[in-house]
């Protein structure tokens, strides 16, 4: 099970993310320089078409596939509070995979990991019932779960045998608790400030929050995911700034997977 | 293949055609008279947590299942044309049962045949680009489609290699072409109408047209399969009427499987 | 203003609340027995097709109409709390009213009341915000508000200068802080004690809570709103008794309007 | 009835045909160089709130409005052939063009004309009982539809005394017919390309089709429409060129309204 975990450090971006004509990120020019890439699953964002186009250009760039299932609010993008029950999370969670996993399957090209989307996932860390329905619809795929580092995941995972991937977020804040912030309330960041945050944690798992003051990160050590919010406007700047500073961590910690 | 393709007359109906709060047909009440279940995949009905409640009660009546993908038009219920590419149907066929999929694997329930909805599946016996977009999808699964007789599945699904079971139909007209009228143009049919005409059908390969002619089906003495509108008022009396009828033409057939 | 309120009792339903080809009260065999039609706008249920019958079939029995937007989220029809900002709702109601009210123009039919929908209903009479949010979209339209007694509309609607026609439900209970239990929550009610219920509120000011606990209402003489669920199974026996009941205690009332 | 057409050349784009937290064109940009703005209504595109904000935009930039409706169809923009009745043609146009109506009211913005979208407005040219169906929806506006000229509006539009304000494209090509040909079987037009074109247009009469070869457009000398595409990447520097040969051609013909 453990050895499904990233062996290096390895950044993730959600993609896919537009609707029929409407565009979110700038997803082929992200491409090269990323390894793994969230498609949505039409629920909040994506449709059939473009899930093709995704996993299509996923196997021309040699990058890796997670599934990006969501609440099923296109209007609100996923990312607004609904009163799901958890059986009704579990199916829709359950019915999104499947949908990318039979294109994935038609284009030869795994899945490598499953990553709840916007409210979707900050709910699995606040609630057990649902990080219970999200994790009923992804144990069978046999693939880890991504998300930030959160009490309820490293419980009720280990409880399902379903493999924890931890990953960082340097484009947003942490404030003094060290719970992430919404973009909203982050201060922008520079591409710089993305690659500088992730060497400080990769080298000392130390990370500056909201208000400057530097905090233990805790990953003790571990290889990780970052992930890089794709629609934010400065987002391939921030993409390549990152992937430098990535390879140059890898390189100095040895992670050579 | 040709294994694959029915051994007796079955009888199939669509289920899972509500959405959200809304029903359609009278979904348990069928499924004990019936061999086979068309789930709807949530284009033109269906949604996730009412696929998850069909895969359940097939599993607890012993009702095979299919998948039963349509066009993306839920306001008109899939039975409108459509004007999309033939690759966008490609990949909305793939969706769709492939979220099917996901859930039956769940439930540990097999797929048994794939049946295009309405529209869609008029249109793959007009147009052979359509047709090949299903089967791109379809083939991968290894099951076979379901359609009424038509020339152009007898030809291109050979030529892709997926199996091919012909469905009669007995609560609607064929016309004096042997062309299937749609409910809008056909007769109210009694449940006696429908259990004479399969009988006619079964025993005799011929059936009534609309005019009243009687005309040869060209079954040649194969099994085949029947399919019953669950949304009908008259369906449920219909499947029983018809359900002694088929027995009865299994029994003097000598079809047993 | 005032003379905007009912000057008997009457009965309201919710109509239209079907989608494409999906229904959900028998809307038609209700006209004979109703007073007024909540008309649905699209966003919980209801399409425009549907909004045009219902405007005629109001027309043709003399059912006044109102209308009755939602949340958008067809799939929980309107049930499930969303967190939309309140400019969202104000944009949303502004936008399902005005759809319906295009309608009732073309159709020569006026408009008579606004009535927000379920989760949306419920929401303003939590939430000051919401409720005002509500109350912008409202006001131009110079008709009354209709919900079920709460202070917080006896403040705001007062405020903005909205009419507030308070309506009472006896097909649900009320617990004991009078509060209204959903369905799911209340006791099956018989159409007797529908007519009953409301025999008592309309003579005596008074009605049993779901504990069997007589408590007062406090129409204080009033003429008032009574809503039947169009969507209980018994809704048509449940209208036709509590029709009968109206009548009767209008005229031991005196209400004559 | 004739003076509600335009009394001098103007330039409109459509605008709002974003959804959710998706961009089309960049409106706001837009708004200094346009006369009118096409507003979508939920169907093909935009949502609520972004009809709430481009009518505050116009009313900012002195922009006029014009209601957008079109087809159905969210992941087709608008722009797939579907086979709606003409009677739900109505029913739809008359239920968004009522939704912006309302949010015109409420800001205090007059509606000045309706222009069906995409594939609804091409079904318009083609068949006379969708035009028709528009036209029963557009007359109580009391103000013009806008289209390319073509015969079935000339006759129809002066049966149902509804105006018909005729307009021009200088972004995509005519054919050999004097047919608008799609964007996708246009030659990219340079700006410049757009001011000459339109130019050609106001002062001669004239116009290159798609083969090089000048073609009468038949306006006879009066003012008229012109639309550019705002979802084209070119769309800012388009309109800020036509802009300045829009207000040089005004000067020459004497147009001055």
């Amino acid at each position: 099970m453990a050895d499904q975990l990233v062996k290096k450090i390895e950044i993730n971006v959600d993609c896919g993310e537009g609707f029929g004509r409407w565009k979110m990120g700038p997803d082929e020019e992200l491409m090269p320089f990323i390894d793994t890439a969230n498609i949505a699953c039409g629920f909040h964002a994506g449709d059939p078409a473009m899930m093709v186009k995704m996993v299509r250009l996923c196997k021309k760039y040699g990058v890796k596939v997670g599934a990006h299932p969501g609440l099923p609010d296109l209007i609100g993008f996923g990312r607004r509070r609904m009163e799901l029950d958890p059986h009704d999370v579990y199916c829709a969670v359950l019915y999104q995979v499947g949908a990318l996993k039979a294109i994935l399957d038609a284009e030869g090209v795994p899945l490598i990991h499953i990553k709840p989307h916007g409210e979707l996932g900050m709910w699995t860390m606040r609630d057990p019932a649902i990080l219970r329905a999200c994790l009923d619809a992804i144990k069978p795929y046999g693939v880890p779960v991504y998300c930030a580092d959160n009490p309820l995941h490293r419980e009720i995972c280990a409880e399902y045998g379903v493999p924890f991937q931890k990953e960082v977020y340097v484009d947003i804040n942490y404030d003094a608790e060290g719970t992430l912030l919404p973009v909203s309330k982050s201060k922008m960041a520079t591409p710089e400030d993305c690659a500088n945050r992730l060497t400080s944690i990769a080298l000392e798992d130390r990370v500056e929050d909201i208000d400057g003051i530097v905090r233990k990160v805790g990953l003790n050590g571990e290889p990780f995911g970052i992930c890089l919010h794709s629609d934010m406007p400065t987002v391939l700047d921030n993409v390549k700034a990152v992937r430098k500073a990535v390879d140059e961590a890898n390189a100095k910690r040895g992670f050579t997977a």
